[in-house]
């Protein structure tokens, strides 16, 4: 086991590049003199989509903030497992692309392929953070000192959840209306947001108890 | 309340390479043999854009760089609300390129679009800094030792003066003359840059004055 | 010999965002109304190019991170040499790119271009590598407590290796078929990933023995 | 005076992302069926340009490390001045891209204004170097105990003779000939990367022998 230093660091650095790189997407309209307003609004789509990515992105940095400061170092395997995690990150700003580029551009049936990509991406993405999840629970030595057993196996679960109810949303996407899909993104985003925020603050309260026994 | 280490390292990962992307939208002009020098001079407005914009980043890495050094540690919440700062930096590129774009090829209509959407987006980059300062007031357990309430409140006021200084900036761009609102963004600017140094010398002096006591 | 804590966060930074850059070959395809799905399968050998050069980043950044794991510091010289693998890694979306290109609009004779250049800059990437260990090995003094003479002498064979493997597999690729030098260049990567592992479990175990006795 | 962390942390990132963007003007040539191979050569002065660039922005990084150990903090004032020598660096992308744009398809006067716009950006550059080594000159308390008095002084003369002999080169290559100008620039990089290690052997001389006695 060595230190996660740089490991947090190389992660970091793909976060915030990936944060940064979506405003890329958001490109100034081609206008003829006089109608920039017009082709300021007809780009709302992607503004939309690069949005809902950077909360995602930020989502997941907040998450990932959340494990490294749970484990005390790193094994090769441990940090193979993050690059799949990276992986996951690095590739958001595609399907984000191809979300605002059916929204501006196609029809309905384009619509259901961009929120069915998108849903599968995030679907898939999940399946590393369980296998991380899972390797941290059977190498007790990595975690720190304030982190139990039960606790990792509550974490467990949160990809597990992600894995099915995106590849769900996916689903609805395709078979219903791609609004629903969408719709059905936006609060996954929303419940990620939320539990990590809820893990922490367990944490806090135990660790203000044990502070104060 | 956990070290803030990364959190500094990765809002400096975003303002790195938000300062740096400013860069991609100095294009090579497209040029005709021997017409080089021609192409370069037409692009005069860019190079105007690029250069505010990169003091205006740089100015709020100033910023930001005195704000961390103040506080002990990160929250959930501290992360979340610095998450929503980061929003308002990333997306400085893109009034950056509406602002070229209108300078090079629209007219005055076009170029009073560009300036209220950039006053516009300064204005809206305020509010979190509020909230941050407000957040870090009502919880004191964050503050570094040689921070004191009242430092915090003073602190506070730069906020709320951005958010109504730049809107009015916008609003006098509309009403009046472009010219008049490109002129209110880089004072407002000076203003910030002027101002975060003065925050820093009035600290210092009191670090001074607590050694030699 | 001075830290090298700026030397891996500059490399840190590097890697990070070459890996994240990769993400933007990944275009939206132009596509008629209706006919999105058919335009992303038709974009199928980019993903293919995307994921191998993403693994293959990663694999140089675990290699990376060992090699400063077994150094106490830097010198300009190792800062130097460090900057020529950084070279290496920097130039990867290039070949990348090419190899998409040729994958999705040229025959085979572009192809077989674009697999040569591929696995000759593979081959000219490992040089660098090569020159950093022998210089480790004939600077005692930078060599971490834990790290002997006869491991570092080890670790010189392996660029060695790439350099004559990467080399050979432009030339089948070349005389032979592009195919068998694009199964060439993944079997080498796979290759880099499972030594550097190796490698390390090798230390894990000295360490981990030392730490009984 | 604060640590310097951050700012070095800041300004890696800066370095970093410059040197990586360089790559993305190395763009795939579109090409012909079959014609993959010529397209390629055809870019031969898009690879000059960018080996020469990243050649130049490692210089400045071996720099810039140097000059960030010989101090022990930051103040606003030496933030600001930092902020300025990235502003230097953060452009160079841009008269690399006109260079190689103009070697590529303009004829000697494009090229004569390519060189001359490069000389000067690199002689403009020089300026905040001279600002800060004056900088810290004037405040003894920013130096690390190992640095006096004279070797700031004896640094300071290299930005000054950087910013002569660059503007020299833009004027020859405009009087005389482009590729004076071509060779000067190489000449300069050279000889910025030669000093910046040969102070460096000086400071380690003096530390070894403060070790000693």
């Amino acid at each position: 086991m060595t230190d996660a230093g740089r490991l947090a660091a190389f992660s970091d650095g793909v976060f915030a590049i990936v944060i940064t790189l979506l405003v890329l997407d958001l490109r100034v309209p081609e206008f003829h003199e006089g109608e920039l307003a017009e082709g300021l609004l007809g780009e709302g789509p992607s503004y939309l989509a690069f949005a809902v990515s950077f909360i995602y992105v930020g989502v997941l940095w907040l998450n990932h903030h959340a494990v490294l400061q749970r484990v005390r170092g790193t094994t090769p395997a441990f940090s193979s497992i993050n690059l799949a995690i990276l992986f996951g990150v690095v590739i958001i700003p595609f399907p984000t692309a191809v979300l605002a580029s059916a929204l501006a551009d196609g029809n309905t049936d384009d619509l259901r392929v961009a929120v069915v990509l998108y849903a599968f991406a995030a679907s898939l993405m999940s399946a590393p953070w369980w296998v991380l999840f899972a390797y941290v629970r059977r190498h007790p030595a990595l975690r720190a000192d304030t982190v139990d057993q039960e606790q990792v196996r509550v974490q467990e679960a949160r990809p597990i959840v992600g894995l099915i109810l995106y590849g769900l949303t996916g689903v609805l996407g395709w078979l219903v209306t791609p609004l629903l899909g969408l719709i059905g993104v936006v609060v996954m985003i929303i419940f990620h947001g939320a539990t990590s925020q809820g893990l922490r603050h367990g944490l806090w309260w135990r660790r203000r108890n044990a502070h104060r026994s």
